[in-house]
């Protein structure tokens, strides 16, 4: 793979400025031209800016006027149209196309095999999202047929998903909190076809339903504008922080259910902490059968997750246990009678068939809006990055606006049909994938086994303990809980992405998920300014006879050349760094013209001081020499020279600009502590931008040192920078691009040019 | 200044290649050495990091032990303890040594013209701040007279100021509004001292009380917490547009009183659209005659200000402008009788004397926060800038947390005297340092003029007209409305920074002082996240026979090598850049592997079926050979093999496995479509930090470009680059150090000698 130079090829090293000598020497040796040809052999003048641009000649582009773009994008024809429909309808492209015969058995088994993860999760998962289980039933039907027309991925399952549900649920008890049953409840206000439930049921059913509708038209909005690239704000760290506060949401809030107690719910800040305090606080009322029911459940999914696991490649298709527990719950609970004789929750009321489509309830928009904005990125974020996976996997393309689209039509129009936010679910994407689903048939199919349960056979589900569902959204929970080694890993690589992590997962705990992702997405932000706000400063020195130059502190080949200081700061240099870059230059490199200055000032203090007690006494002797001489011609003349000579008192300021005319001899003098440095070489190799604050810091850089005689010049700043500088109105008469090099290197020779010819003329 | 080769030299090419020719040359050219020595002439190995780091040592740093760390900062000596004192209380250090001689006359004519300006602009500032006129005394005195003791700056005029008195001032309304003047008022929380003013405004006043307290506090925690830098995010088009913002919220807060019209004073957002539809509303109501000093004292000052700038130089002292147009004002209005006879508004009640110090209102402290931080850090930044322009000028350094600390305690201890917020003004730190000021003396003197004023005459100012207060205000408010002309300048240099400035002017206009700081601060901080997440993505190519790799767009001598493609982003990679980065490579390189890959598996799939077909037919051919030679065992050998060959139907994964066993003949098929590119070097030069989405991404660049047989280079990845790389776990197997080179010439060199090596293979 790589070029096959030895090490031995290493103590060939020739000195950088003689190679007249060593390459004649290669030139007797002929063996030694392949070994020439691996060698890196750079000769050219030393370039700086100046020179650099007067050569090179600047490529004349024509840009597009904006008449040209407008027209072009305007410019309408029946391929781009049709490219245009097969974006937005994708099922037109691959449907057509569908080879049966190849993916149909695939499809149909991945289909079953989705649908009655389905089932079993939307029940469950509606009792997350604080309304009746069937409505959970409905969102894993509309969307997830939905979603067969408009999605670019073939692999993802959409439907109910824990982390939004809880989202969800953490607004539908906030806006109707349980307190509220029969006080703050107003009955016109729900639609006739919700009457059959607990007024607080019915007003949370619409909370649920109407943030369905104003996330997906938030998620559609977001896909035609193009936002796709909101979701890049959800790095990796924030978003495993914040699904693990939320499975620790979810837990507390089945708590309850797992052990048959009778509760509130809590939402907003703190509920966590709510949540289990209200748990302890009744848990002597816990119903043993509902806990031993629920724990039963429990033992049972997670030996099915193990069997799934272990025996992956043996079994065609995973073991359903989720539907095999409800089955077996259902069937016990209804032999037994558990909620009679044994006071166990169960669903109670699942109605058959659909609903009728009902607008859902604009008025409550105002007060939802930040929650549903961050459903939707939230949904987005999770449906799209569990996409890419499989798309990467399986060698094709989606298109994250496409998906936003999708995402936004299926929330939208399901909530007409009042199912609540869904997003695609990790566990049964996983699933629908491995069990050999090809298309969006697959997931089509599972939508409609649901459908079936719904117009069917759904009231057989009633009575199904709550304990049961409680025990299929723990156990669903494992895999996020396993991310709290996720401290360890980050702990290892990156302590700001430890730090992401964290704030994610505590903010999101104890604010609540929506204030908690905000927070956690403000944080993530901060550090990106941290990272480019606290650069590393470093001074720079040469590796012999290379062009190669390193941290001094770093290698112990590493020389500094004598007379010079690089320093290089690994950042950008803008408002919010400027400063310390100021400071950090006078630190490293030990020379701060400030101080130079002062001391300067002072030294020209005392010397005026010096030569006005000089003149005083000089005086003295005149005068007598005048009070000897009176009337004498010759002696007035005196007098005039040494008042002139004399500095006016009080006024210190024009001492300053006398001194200005003191001898070169003496001005020498002041200079002193004078340092050995004579230029500075900045190295801009990692500025990728620089703005007004910065550029001006830069200019006063330059003018301070070149106060107290230190050349400044700027090494690899690049051609983005160099305009911007330009556009910043950076060079004048004493800051002139001469003072820019293209490479270290360039301003090492340079300033050791400039040196020598300077000490040559001393 | 500049090394003395000329552009002949430029003239004078070689090849990166041959330099031995070329240097052969130059031997034989004796007079050629000395320019030799000006050139830049390198001739090392090809450097990839693993050599490099092979090569060179780590120097061996003995880290300090954190006991090592805290034994030292604990280490307690006398020298320590007294530069401890001195930065506490700076005072120490330069009073022993005043000369007074040299500053003592300076000091004085500056605290006497600073002084005169004091006293008008307390009272002004103090309608501002909606407080009755003698707390603007109050706070022209304490805290000007406690910041002589630990302030670091020499020239600074501390005070009463626009913007923070208009900060104050809305808080004082929103918690105070105009209503509630009966209503809402507790008269047991006012404390006795303040009993003769109206109860809103006792009220008011306790509010300005606390809020000096508390940003005093904030102040002096964060200068403690040496958290100075703090200020740095107030970049300056953000001072400028808040600023601007604050002008025209002033501008509009003093119109009633400039007109006479009497309206209720508006807080929070909107308030300036409400104030000035308030004194539309009223506007009939104006009184001529407050109109019409208005306008005069407006004419003289604007007079006196021009008087003041263009005879700067031949003025000894600026002509103190605003107290000669209070006096003025003060005698016509007493005797016209203004008041009474015309009712025009005045300052009415000054009472005499200092007041006893109070506690201020604790229970306030809540309500009041986020604003108390907005007026610290403004306050601070307003200070602290000034401070460092007289410090540049008059060569001396100043303490940004000393600072802070000392406005905090300025701040903290005025207020238990009655004083409200202050910071430091611009005009009269102008004319403290321009009538001579040297030392802190000056701003001490000022205040103690002052206090004579609050002690012996201030009762001669009740006759005082409001609108001569207005007057001045709005008059000191020209230099904040030039700069709208900061748009101008801005849309020339730096959109970024006009939108800077846009942001921070509509919000506080619109949002309130202090909401608006915080959405501009907020907007600003995401505007540096837009420049590293948006970055310019360029392809780079050579300059001939140089090291010098430039963006291939921009010059027309750049060339690209064949077969290579060099791509550089200029921004770090991270989790909100990583994404484009990647469609970025696709697309300028014009090499998407994805499509190669989905390409390659649609002929791989072609490729099966035409096997598969052909199959079918040589099996039906063998089966028919079968038949004919029934029993015969050749024929059932026959029939194995062609069994063997045959694709198992419905499984077509196993096709994907049987395609990799084919000959290396029928695999090249496949690749096509082919590229001619066989090297992507991705320039990090620009590279500052990397984190794990970043590495990630970079990672599966490598993989999936390596899939289509093209290799990926990293060039000039920076030392902590490559530490993060490191501890991402970014080094494996198939990522090695070896795909890191120096520079790019060092990778675009690597590449060709490989491309060489393999073609010669071929």
């Amino acid at each position: 793979m790589q070029p096959g130079f030895s090490v031995e090829t290493l103590e060939l090293f020739f000195l950088g400025f003689c190679s007249v000598r060593s390459t004649m020497e290669h030139a007797q040796e002929p063996e030694a031209s392949l070994e020439q040809t691996q060698r890196y052999c750079v000769e050219r003048p030393i370039y700086n800016q100046e020179l650099l641009q007067g050569w090179l000649h600047k490529r004349e582009r024509t840009p597009q006027t904006l008449r040209q773009k407008i027209a072009r994008s305007c410019r309408c024809s029946s391929k781009k149209a049709k490219s245009h429909l097969y974006s937005f309808l994708p099922i037109l492209k691959w449907l057509p196309r569908y080879p049966v015969k190849e993916y149909l058995l695939g499809d149909i088994i991945s289909g079953i095999s989705t649908g009655v993860m389905q089932l079993p999760q939307g029940l469950a998962y509606a009792l997350l999202a604080a309304v009746p289980p069937v409505f959970g039933l409905y969102s894993s039907f509309y969307p997830v047929f939905l979603y067969t027309f408009f999605g670019t991925s073939k692999h993802i399952s959409i439907g109910t998903f824990a982390v939004i549900s809880m989202m969800v649920g953490g607004v539908a008890v906030r806006q109707v909190p349980d307190e509220i049953i029969s006080v703050g409840y107003n009955s016109t206000n729900v639609t006739d076809s919700l009457e059959y439930y607990h007024p607080t049921e019915a007003k949370r059913v619409q909370v649920a339903v109407t943030l369905a509708f104003l996330s997906g038209i938030i998620q559609l909005c977001l896909g035609l504008l193009r936002f796709g690239f909101v979701a890049i704000y959800l790095t990796e760290p924030l978003v495993r922080g914040f699904t693990t506060a939320a499975a620790v949401h979810v837990f507390t809030s089945q708590l309850k259910y797992l052990l048959g107690i009778k509760t509130n719910r809590y939402s907003g800040p703190l509920s966590v902490v709510y949540s289990i305090g209200a748990v302890l606080s009744k848990i002597t009322t816990t119903n043993i059968a509902s806990l031993i029911v629920g724990l039963i459940c429990i033992v049972l999914l997670l030996i099915g997750k193990e069997i799934n696991v272990r025996f992956k490649k043996k079994l065609p298709v995973p073991i359903p246990m989720e539907i095999i527990v409800v089955i077996i719950g259902t069937g016990v609970s209804a032999g037994m009678n558990l909620n009679e004789s044994y006071r166990v929750d169960v669903v109670g009321n699942i109605p058959q068939g659909l609903r009728a489509p009902a607008v859902p309830e604009i008025q409550l928009i105002p007060e939802i809006f930040v929650d549903a904005i961050a459903i939707a990125i939230v949904g987005f974020s999770m449906a799209v990055s569990m996409a890419k996976i499989f798309a990467l996997k399986h060698g094709y393309t989606i298109d994250g606006n496409q998906e936003l689209i999708a995402l936004g039509i299926c929330n939208s129009v399901g909530s007409f049909f009042q199912s609540f936010s869904i997003t695609c679910s990790m566990s049964r994407s996983l699933v629908q994938e491995s069990t050999g689903g090809k298309t969006q048939i697959a997931g089509a199919l599972s939508s409609v086994m649901v459908l079936l349960v719904i117009v069917a056979i759904g009231y057989l589900f009633e009575p199904l303990p709550q304990t049961v569902l409680a025990a299929i959204v723990m156990v669903n929970l494992k895999g996020m809980f396993k991310q709290f080694g996720d401290v360890v890993h980050f702990w290892r690589t990156s302590k700001i992405e430890l730090a992401i992590w964290v704030v994610a997962f505590v903010a999101s705990l104890f604010l609540g998920l929506d204030y908690g992702l905000l927070t956690a997405v403000a944080f993530a932000m901060i550090t990106v300014i941290y990272r480019t706000q606290s650069p590393q400063y470093r001074i720079l020195g040469q590796i012999p006879d290379t062009d190669i130059y390193c941290d001094v502190e770093e290698y112990e080949e590493v020389k500094e050349y004598p007379g010079m200081k690089i320093f290089q700061a690994n950042a950008s240099l803008y408002f919010a760094n400027s400063e310390s870059y100021t400071s950090a230059l006078k630190k490293k490199t030990g020379v701060d013209p400030c101080a130079i200055l002062a001391a300067r000032r002072k030294a020209q203090k005392r010397h005026a001081r010096e030569i006005k007690a000089a003149n005083e006494l000089r005086k003295q002797a005149v005068l007598k020499l005048v009070n000897s001489l009176t009337n004498d011609v010759e002696a007035s003349v005196k007098h005039e020279i040494a008042n002139d000579e004399l500095p006016v008192n009080g006024k210190f300021a024009s001492v300053d600009t006398s001194v200005q005319d003191v001898s070169p001899d003496e001005h020498e003098h002041f200079v002193e502590p004078k340092t050995n440095i004579h230029s500075l070489i900045l190295d801009f190799t990692p500025v990728n931008f620089v703005d007004s604050v910065g550029a001006k810091t830069l200019k006063s850089i330059i003018k301070e040192y070149k106060e107290v005689g230190i050349c400044v010049c700027i090494a690899s700043c690049s051609g983005p920078v160099m305009n911007e500088l330009t556009r910043l109105n950076f060079f004048d008469n004493t800051v002139t691009r001469e003072l820019l090099f293209h490479s270290i290197h360039d301003a090492v020779l340079a300033c050791q040019v400039k040196d020598g010819s300077a000490s040559q003329t001393d």
